[in-house]
């Protein structure tokens, strides 16, 4: 998507160790203009799917997922992270690792709005090992839920998550796939 | 508002401790159609005033806060929630007490995001004591940002943090106004 490449250059910035922070348009400070042409990208990417319900993962995927809802014309679920372990009957759990900080924190889900009738589109700002996503597709898999396919804002293509998951037989709709970011120069893998 | 004290009613569950629970539409579950219509009341209400960007806490704020930014035509920034110390330079920081858990926590914003010349709109799902409040009001302060209001989605008027803020000059525009919800009946100002 031409409009999202084009603010990553603009607005984004390379850090060491492969970190690109897009905080001033995307997951810090939002602009909910940019989102909503995300969202009809992903709307007509998804054109004639089912979807139902869209489920994501606090924080940084909440806005993008709110306004996609609103295009989809479904409500959105946000799965929970929390530190503290929770058994509770009432929820889903999964563990998700997280490659950045090597913590493992768990995200739940209350029962109630996952269920085995839902046919889910899983929104979320960034792909790089899949970790974030590997946690959504196992509170769907606990609900029996069907997941249709995930919408990823910006996926690093250059890690293996996107590969991993697609060959696995999840449909993976990114709106930017970086191919390489060595030397702070940007390279989308549709240049 | 109407609306948002019909779905309360509808979907909101009393617990004990004067907790509503009203995960089945704004918090953990969200309706994206409702929000614009609370977006489009905020906007109503602050017709004329000159909001350029809207200030939230993460989590339960982002959803409500990003489609308000869309019908203000504006930004949005999250305050971000941390347990570590955060002395960086880079940020402003704000010490929150929730009286829901007795915890309390850091908020950080990235100076980048929050200017003198800003004229801020706050949006938070709650209003009870006025915990994050009092935080967003600090960062505010710390950017020499203008606070023009706040929009708050339900606020429990029978606990003081309203009282006392709009005592203190802030304006409040909440759209659901629980005066009461003894015995499990809820009781909103307006009835």
């Amino acid at each position: 998507m031409k409009l999202l490449e084009e603010r990553i250059l603009t607005d984004g910035v390379v850090k060491e160790g492969n970190i690109l922070k897009v905080d001033r348009f995307l997951n810090h400070q939002m602009d909910p203009a940019l989102f909503l042409e995300m969202a009809k990208e992903w709307k007509r990417l998804y054109e004639g799917c089912p979807v139902n319900k869209i489920l994501t993962i606090e924080a940084s995927g909440i806005g993008i997922a709110c306004i996609t809802a609103q295009v989809f014309g479904c409500p959105v679920v946000f799965a929970k992270k929390t530190k503290t372990k929770n058994i509770a009957s009432d929820v889903y759990t999964a563990s998700v690792m997280s490659y950045t900080t090597g913590n493992t924190y768990d995200v739940i889900v209350s029962r109630e709005f996952l269920l085995p009738t839902d046919r889910l589109l899983l929104i979320d700002d960034f792909l790089a090992n899949g970790a974030a996503l590997d946690g959504l597709l196992e509170l769907s898999r606990q609900a029996g839920a069907e997941v249709i396919g995930a919408g990823i804002a910006i996926e690093k293509a250059f890690q293996r998550g996107g590969e991993r998951l697609r060959r696995a037989g999840l449909r993976i709709e990114s709106l930017a796939r970086i191919q390489s970011m060595e030397g702070r120069r940007i390279v989308f893998c549709d240049d």
